[in-house]
């Protein structure tokens, strides 16, 4: 069969369930978005600029599993190149397309815009090669091996990968093989595969203090049902590290809250620390997940799955997928259900809190986050950015079903707005929640403008507490580096949508508040929210985290 | 003598004339942040965004000879990244300073923040690598050595460079050089210097048609009055390329226009292709320059003075500073002044057209640039975005003394609004004037309350033609991918600065531009204009360019 290059990209994209290529237009990919316009069932979102267009398209795939990004070469490419880097550090798989010159330009080295005009057209794959995960210049001679190698890579791991389709490739036709199933996932290798599944299931027979430690791993490959299948068997409480936060149901009575080493609960630190096995889903402790490295449990009790392998104490088997290693675990578990571990008695789950309005004296960010825990509804996208809201909210528990969207790895701030837009493509019908500070909402914020244009109704908290205050609990408290202007924020939905009819409130005090969220009940609108909070005002113990950040990147001269 | 790694750098950049530091805060470069508070001199000017800070830092490094950029490592760095690229392709020495995990982290690979917590710290060096003439990651061992290795290499090629501070080294101390000057620029060659002054004056002196054809070169090395002399004492007529506008006074009777190929005046191609000596500044000819590579002249007339080589047909010169050998050839021919050529009949000056409203009947963007061309001033800097605006702008004709800013290479859209703020921090007395696209201002638009922040009072015309009008006239004239968002653009000045004062004006025909334009003569305030022009309404002669460049880009599957 005989397809254009650009043809083949789309069907191929299509097949791995992509519906929507966020971007923005270019001379080189013009004519691949006269395909996707042709395309049925693939949507073109045009966004502000182009890293905000790769924070969109990470926030859809988070929700609908993959989406794609579309730039011009040089300007646009490099410009979303953090996004897809933040892609990569948290296990999102996103597909950036370049349009880039021609092939005949190349090929002559010929001096062109969007280049350093010395000839050069290596140099922007040389960086995405650091931040991606498989890469191809699409030519007329393999482009569609390339594809499909290349869509492959990026579903089987997860991980962002980059391909650059020259102007006068894109509508060049080729012979594309028929029928083959690029999202296949490689099978098991069924040795390592029964030994793995014998090994675990040992260990968690013969285990009396099993605990459970969710990473990027479930979420990444959609393994909630069969890991709250093994908890609920075997009545195995479970934490999750704040990359994995709602990853299971957080209102489960086996839920233990965000492990995150001496930064966790008391009691969730000594859970883990005296548990004699500890199955892992892709746990990977990074500073800020782990209360910088302080975790704290028996590595020979250590059970890391991994999307293709597992761990057991020192012993590695390979080549094992995750959902094979666990469905062969439960399948075991079952046949032997007679010999199961008794039930043991897991802490009660906390009862839904009151729909209770705080009291008018109280104001400040504890007292708001407490009243936004009973504002948080069953299936609920939550977003949070990074900063104080971040914090805050993953220490909240997440009512049933809701997802939670954030960066703790990349922590880029600024992620969630646009981040939001790809969410609200991927689940228009959930009712979605934004958090963000002044300061990461300042960079990215024309994205509004692509939220109200397409009529979605989310409901955006604006946190303005005059700058960066999570930089000022760590240097800086008074710094004039750490305050940035003051924007009528409440103003801002207007003028970025004339016509959108976005509710806009500002709240100041605990009656303000109220009054919003009662407005924010009314799904038919966006509301935006401008809350007013002190600049060294944060949640519950936030405090002592800038103190231990600031040890460790500036050691003895950070002090005094 | 003892400094502090983070103090000699401030030093050393305040040797080289910066003042101003752009960027944004970020956990691991707050120490380097508390040493610019202390230093006098030395400002930091904190930006929405790190695309936008640099960008601002290329604006300033245009008007002030360099500027410094200063991020947090990997979301920081890497969203600069774009902008850094562009300022090497423009050549604009912008110094990009990343303050990055400490040393005992990178060290031990440790899995933290800002990283693909994949324990490499390689992968943000690697880029900058691709888009910097040098490069470092400062250690206490040779920290000294390093700053001025890379510091000296921006001065000297005028290009950017990277650094790498990590957090625990800012404060480290180390002894470090005395009073050694790395702005000294390395000598010529004296053989060769001499050789290619006798050969230049040769040919200059037996040439009967010379032309003199500026790039970026005369702006980069700050050649103009060396060039102006020769032009003038030889009477030889000069035309710039559109890198290099207003790089000489436009209004000198030697002016010919811009040199573009065959998108020059006719009279202007035929006089170089006619000519018997062509004097290039840096002459580099890139597809949006020449009118895709359209130009044509004899190559062995052709002088291409580098800034350390010079090429004469066939033969070249090398480690020959181009100041000095403009200097030897004008002490060459001031000596032989009795034997200079008659001087010929340059086209005489274009009279400076009258202050005339255009007529209430005509709208339009021909009408408008016509009525523009009379309110630009002497000595204005003039910014132009791509898009309409930059195509018409390089057709005009700037008046005395005028400082025209664009990006005509690296072409990204969005770079003029925050390279506003840097331009008026480097020239605060000078009248600004940006003409900038609804597109292109979408992607930067937040960087306009860094503007209003400062209390700057530019003159902005926004061109609101309801999105990519540049990119219909290549391809897809009733696409949605071309359509953008609209905004009420001229409402957004008082949100981003509620205490800003700007004027904020609407124009949508002759009368009000004209009223608008009464408005914009007040320098106590930042004036904005939002204009309104069909989506296909353009400058002349643009219609004809859109073709050219599908037929590049796309060849036959471009057609139809
Ligand atoms: C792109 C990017 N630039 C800089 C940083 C460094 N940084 C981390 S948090 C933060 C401040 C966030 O301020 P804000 O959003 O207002 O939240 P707050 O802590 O005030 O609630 C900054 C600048 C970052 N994480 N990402
Ligand atoms: C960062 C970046 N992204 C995309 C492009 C491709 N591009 C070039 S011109 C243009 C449209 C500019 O539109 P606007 O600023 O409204 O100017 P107009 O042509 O309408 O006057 C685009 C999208 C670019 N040059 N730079």
């Amino acid at each position: 069969m005989r397809k254009s290059v650009g043809a083949y990209l789309i069907e191929r994209l299509q097949q791995l369930g992509v519906r929507r290529i966020y971007g923005v237009p270019g001379d080189y990919n013009l004519e691949f978005l006269e395909l996707i316009e042709q395309a049925e069932g693939l949507t073109f979102i045009g966004n502000c600029n182009e890293l905000n267009a790769a924070y969109a398209a990470d926030g859809d795939a988070r929700l609908s599993g993959i989406s794609a990004v579309l730039t011009t070469y040089g300007v646009g490419d490099l410009s979303a190149l953090s996004a897809i880097a933040g892609s990569y550090a948290e296990g999102v798989p996103v597909v950036m397309i370049s349009g880039i010159p021609p092939l005949h330009a190349i090929a002559q080295r010929a001096l062109l815009h969007h280049t350093l005009a010395d000839g050069g057209y290596e140099n922007v794959m040389n960086c995405y090669r650091q931040f991606t995960v498989a890469q191809a210049r699409l030519m007329p001679q393999d482009a569609a091996t390339e594809i499909d190698r290349v869509l492959g890579a990026a579903w089987r791991e997860k991980q962002p990968v980059y391909l650059q389709l020259p102007s006068d490739t894109c509508c060049v036709s080729v012979s594309v093989p028929a029928g083959n199933d690029i999202s296949s996932s490689p099978g098991s290798d069924p040795v390592q595969l029964q030994a793995a599944v014998t090994e675990m299931a040992r260990r968690l027979e013969q285990a009396s203090r099993p605990v459970l430690l969710l990473d990027a791993l479930v979420r990444r490959y959609d393994l909630g049902a069969r890991v709250r299948q093994l908890s609920e068997m075997l009545d195995i409480p479970f934490a999750t590290l704040a990359t994995s936060k709602a990853a299971l149901c957080e209102t489960s009575p086996r839920y233990q809250g965000i492990y995150g080493g001496k930064a966790s609960s008391p009691a969730l630190y000594d859970l883990v620390r005296q548990a004699d096995c500890v199955i892992g889903l892709g746990v990977r402790f990074v500073d800020a997940t782990s209360g910088y490295f302080s975790q704290s449990f028996d590595s020979d009790a250590f059970i890391n799955i991994g999307a293709f392998d597992v761990r057991c104490g020192a012993d590695a088997f390979m080549g094992v997928g995750a959902a094979d290693l666990l469905d062969g675990v439960l399948a075991h578990l079952a046949a032997r259900a007679s010999s199961s571990r008794p039930a043991k008695a897991a802490p009660a789950a906390p009862t839904g809190a009151p729909d209770r309005a705080i009291g008018t004296a109280e104001w400040g960010q504890p007292a708001f986050w407490a009243r936004i825990q009973t504002f948080l509804r069953t299936g609920d996208v939550v977003l949070a950015d990074n900063g104080t809201s971040l914090v805050a909210l993953t220490h909240m528990r997440m009512p049933a079903e809701c997802h939670f969207v954030s960066q703790p790895i990349w922590a880029a701030i600024g992620y969630t707005l646009p981040a939001l837009l790809g969410a609200l493509n991927a689940s228009p019908k959930r009712r979605h929640l934004l958090f963000i500070g002044d300061g990461s909402f300042q960079m990215t914020a024309q994205e509004l403008s692509s939220i109200l244009r397409a009529g979605h109704r989310p409901v955006i908290f604006l946190l303005n507490n005059r700058g960066y205050t999570i930089e000022r609990m760590i240097l800086g408290e008074n710094a004039a580096y750490n305050d940035i202007a003051n924007w009528d924020y409440a103003a801002l939905p207007e003028v970025l949508g004339p016509s959108g009819g976005a509710i806009c409130l500002r709240a100041g005090n605990a009656d303000e508040l109220e009054a919003a969220l009662r407005q924010a009940e009314d799904p038919s609108h966006l509301v935006f929210i401008e809350l007013a909070f002190a600049p060294m005002d944060g949640p519950t113990g936030i405090a002592s985290f800038g103190g231990v950040v600031r040890h460790y990147d500036y050691g003895a001269f950070g002090e005094g």
